[in-house]
């Protein structure tokens, strides 16, 4: 069932009321800890956090809280840790990936250099780890130390395969689990843990975060093909121009005739582009339905997010996290 | 009283014997956490790792552990935790100077380009938490994600000074606080930490470790005007090249005439220069006497490293460790 454009923003609408009180802290604690004696470091990190972001990621640490029933305060830090943990590395993707644009502005790289935005990462890393410190759980710090770790490593496999057409889907989703669904399995998962529920629940949280990050990639490398760069607050045709093998490109590969082929490899491997190339990329991206299929993809995993959450009652928040799920795959259209 | 350069060496063997045992089981685990399933992350990271550094900082946290009277083991996990954060610092910072040489090897950007530098950083980093979480010592994570704030910190000021011929030495202690002493006070404050000394004790080694670390990255600074480039490993001049105003070179600057400050003006600040002006600086330095002011600033700073460990009965460690403050000046010569 695919909900309309105006249910499905009332449906995030639902979920962001459930944690906005919480959110409104996350907030507050997010521009406090960014401060710091030397001034160019909250000057950039504002330039990045203010940008408005979705804050998925911390509301899905809120969200996990509360739907195990927690009743304290340590989740306002821990979701601010995990929020600090995506934007540094969103500014060391941008440096990495040379990307010109971030949510519709300059990249921070463009306006301060590669320089500033390596260390004030690096910074918001630390400041992420003090605040896990803060909560007192050890189980928190080993969750989302383990998840930066795979996060780079999916970073570095992502190199890897940049401009190799012959790579395989299952290698494709092996990357996005690692650089895109560990933060959200970790949101989700570490959530779960500062509220001292059991292991099923943890589990299945974990479960809902990693299968909601995977879809949440896919419609992002659709959207990369498909979306308008007013809607997504990035230039279409990155992963094109950098030589990402995304899924849509991966499955038009699969069908691809001998000069489709060579049309891939030119562009691809060789990174020989044209400005007509990104026109026909898509069209032959949709030529083999490609968009299609990697939604349809996508909403297998929603769909297993969702089964996830059956370990826990019927509940407002319960419902919330499943239009959340529903939210991700409406994006693509 | 300055040593031989026998004697020296003598000095840091004594130390390097005390912890030779632990500093294996540091290396080993240094290599199995180097380990990941994308073969560019060790590759990347071992060619940093084994290039010969002379594991300072993990020696801090041994000898401190031991000098506490610890039994256990966790300072093994502490220690190549320790490393960890240091390489990946190293990895960053040769990203922001653009050097092209480390410990006397090409770094690790020049052949792999910049990406992966940023990205292994990132990885072991995250290793670096990993082990402290090892460690069960929140404590410890406190002491080390503080360090890791403040050096970033330092970094991103360093960069704000690059240039600025009217740098404060006052601002020059304060970077170089940040950047190189945070890391070295953490070492042997977090050594003592998880030995469950006292606070006394504690705050001594925190002590020793931030003043041995102001006094280390003086005789670097020194160095780069004065070493010999096979036995920095790294090129000499690389702070004049990158405009970095480092203490010989603001001594200098306090002794100029107007033609001088216009030579550091056009050299530092405008970085405008040519093949015979790094000669022209070191003779400047020398004429003002700036690398013996340099080095005998770095003796108040060692000289207040030793009496901060007279909390300490004499021991042979004790000993030890003022032998590796006397050999961070003998560098120098």
């Amino acid at each position: 069932m695919t909900k309309g454009a105006g249910e499905t923003a009332g449906a995030v609408d639902r979920l962001y009321r459930l944690v906005e009180a919480d959110l409104s802290h996350v907030n507050a604690l997010i521009l406090e800890r960014m401060r710091s004696d030397v001034p160019l470091i909250p000057e950039l990190a504002g330039h990045l956090v203010n940008s408005g972001g979705k804050r998925v990621r911390p509301m899905l640490t809120l969200a996990a809280a509360q739907l195990c029933g927690y009743q304290g305060l340590a989740h306002i830090r821990l979701a601010t840790a995990v929020e600090f943990i995506h934007t540094a590395t969103l500014l060391h993707d941008d440096v990495v990936d040379e990307s010109e644009l971030r949510r519709g502005k300059a990249a921070a790289h463009v306006i301060w250099g590669n320089a500033p935005s390596v260390l004030v990462g690096d910074f918001l890393f630390s400041r992420s780890f003090q605040l896990m410190v803060e909560t007192g759980s050890l189980r928190v710090l080993g969750i989302l130390s383990n998840a930066s770790a795979v996060i780079a490593e999916g970073e570095v496999m992502q190199l890897n395969t940049q401009g190799n057409i012959g790579v395989a889907e299952e290698t494709y989703l092996k990357i996005i689990a690692a650089k895109t669904a560990a933060l959200f399995a970790a949101a989700a998962e570490s959530g779960a843990v500062i509220a001292q529920t059991d292991g099923l629940r943890e589990a299945a949280l974990k479960s809902y975060g990693h299968n909601l990050g995977i879809a949440f990639q896919l419609v992002d490398d659709a959207l990369d093909y498909s979306g308008r760069e007013a809607m997504m607050g990035k230039a279409v045709g990155d992963d094109f121009r950098d030589g990402k093998l995304t899924l849509p490109v991966i499955i038009a590969l699969g069908h691809a005739n001998t000069d489709e082929v060579e049309f891939w490899r030119r562009t691809m491997a060789q990174r020989q582009q044209t400005d007509a190339d990104l026109t026909h990329a898509i069209h032959l991206i949709e030529k083999h339905h490609a968009i299609a299929a990697t939604v349809s993809k996508a909403r297998s995993f929603t769909d297993e997010a969702c089964r996830a959450l059956n370990v826990f009652p019927d509940s407002p928040m319960r419902r919330a996290l499943t239009d959340l799920a529903e939210f991700c795959i409406s994006r693509a259209y």
